[in-house]
């Protein structure tokens, strides 16, 4: 790739209850020359501070699900993640522009389900899926979630620029600091700012053809009563198991009285982001996805 | 002992955001059987339903910190908890009463550390000791720990009757329903119920003499900058470690940067609450304990 990379933005806090990117981004505040490389530039900075404050996910809504297009440009939009994602997005972005402010986001994130060391990738741009190539290199037991929603616009913080994507880290429960995650999350920012160095100086003697991933299917809702209310959780054999592969005939869910609900689709898939605190109130339990080798 | 229990409460959702306590009250409404016994009266309730709807530990202060006698009669305290206080003391107490309303109140809490299955007991009452050595001999996975206090008046739920205590599981991230604890809690409250069965018709043919406990010592906050932020974690040999042995010259933090920073006391102790998510505001990152045997 002929690319150059002038600027890198990497975020954090932007739910203000995933601790590990607020105090990495403290940690870049108090040590800018971590993340200094020659060839191009790094901002850092924490994203919803409204949020950090009170150690909750967002204020009024979901930052993460707040960079839409039209919303961006809509003056009716106007409640605090509205006016946050309008400010971030002049900084970085704007949005869907052919030259953005930064050439690739980070945005740092951590999550209560096993997802291990892991990035979500929403677009499918080649600078990104080579990044995440030498990524997996790199890290071996780093996991590549590709994303493919659950609105109809990707809307992350990450989805300003074309390139870019999420770090997820976890088991982590909201609003604690865990030092082995918090290590792994800050040694992967550093691969990646060592992949555009190299691309930027001529370095990298390597295009990834293939790359493993786990390709989202679709998000599965908690078993509901007419209530409406979760009537039943995880089954204990996906707890603490993240990418737990399912066939027909698994125990799923497990209802408040001990019933277990099995998995009933032909289809194998393998569950991720299971019971995530913070995707009860969208209505899901876990992704199912596909694993697969994909060609670059 | 002769007393006759005529009236017990099981609380849940004062912190609305452990959902192990919430979806159990919702199993006792759905199945008022379940808590039925001949002899006594059991009641439920969800004590804090403002937060639960919001998903947090509270709306305005820690209801598990109100329940203080002053304050109980005070009308000038009117935010939300001290409002909910006041009519929950109405309901199951008075505090400092001879006569309670209830005799026995039980109040289900979770945990992002790894205390397992634990009860917090806060008070000298022979019959809540006795209880705690019956639930030890079912469950001997229990632990049992006895506090003494973030503040000068005991100020939990439970201490409006004076016997009673909390029931804590963990790991557990907020807003998160774990299928394994919830049956735990549910299992423990039964045994619970079953002896005041016991107690009332005569079928307890044995005094406890002796139980083991950790005995609270102190609280031991998180290094913090001048700027009073936190700046190291628990080292991660404590992380997924609840009742962790120190001795000293063991790691205990670790600093954004990687140092470790030791446990320097002569006092050989047990860490538990180890990070957890909602003592970050209060400003401790562990319990220190005894493990000891004591008399009854």
């Amino acid at each position: 790739m002929s690319k150059q990379i002038n600027k890198v933005a990497i975020t954090g806090g932007t739910h203000g209850n995933e601790l590990t990117g607020v105090y990495l981004i403290n940690k870049y505040k108090k040590n800018p020359d971590l993340v200094k490389r020659d060839s191009f530039q790094t901002i850092f900075m924490h994203t919803n501070v409204g949020a950090m404050q009170k150690c909750t996910r967002y204020v009024d809504k979901d930052l993460n699900r707040t960079f839409i297009k039209k919303d961006l440009a809509n003056p009716e939009k106007y409640c605090y993640e509205d006016v946050l994602a309008k400010n971030i997005n002049e900084k970085l972005g704007p949005k869907g522009a052919e030259k953005t402010a930064v050439d690739f986001i980070v945005d740092l994130h951590s999550t209560t389900s096993d997802m291990g060391l892991s990035i979500v990738i929403d677009n499918d741009s080649e600078l990104t899926w080579q990044i995440a190539s030498y990524l997996k290199e790199k890290e071996p037991n780093l996991h590549i979630f590709r994303w493919k929603g659950d609105t109809k616009e990707v809307s992350f913080v990450n989805s300003i620029t074309k390139d870019g994507f999420a770090i997820e880290v976890g088991p982590i429960p909201q609003g604690v600091l865990r030092a082995d995650l918090f290590f792994e999350t800050e040694k992967l920012v550093g691969h990646i700012l060592d992949y555009f160095e190299k691309l930027n100086t001529n370095q990298l003697n390597k295009t990834y053809k293939t790359l493993e991933i786990y390709d989202h299917v679709k998000l599965l809702d908690f078993p509901r009563g007419e209530d409406g209310e979760i009537c039943a959780t995880v089954h204990p054999n996906l707890q603490d198991n993240g990418y737990y592969k399912l066939s027909k005939g698994d125990p799923l869910f497990i209802t408040l009285e001990g019933e277990v609900i099995n998995y009933d689709e032909n289809d194998e898939m393998y569950a991720l982001f299971i019971n995530e605190a913070a995707y009860y109130e969208k209505g899901f339990a876990m992704c199912l996805t596909e694993k697969k080798s994909i060609s670059l």
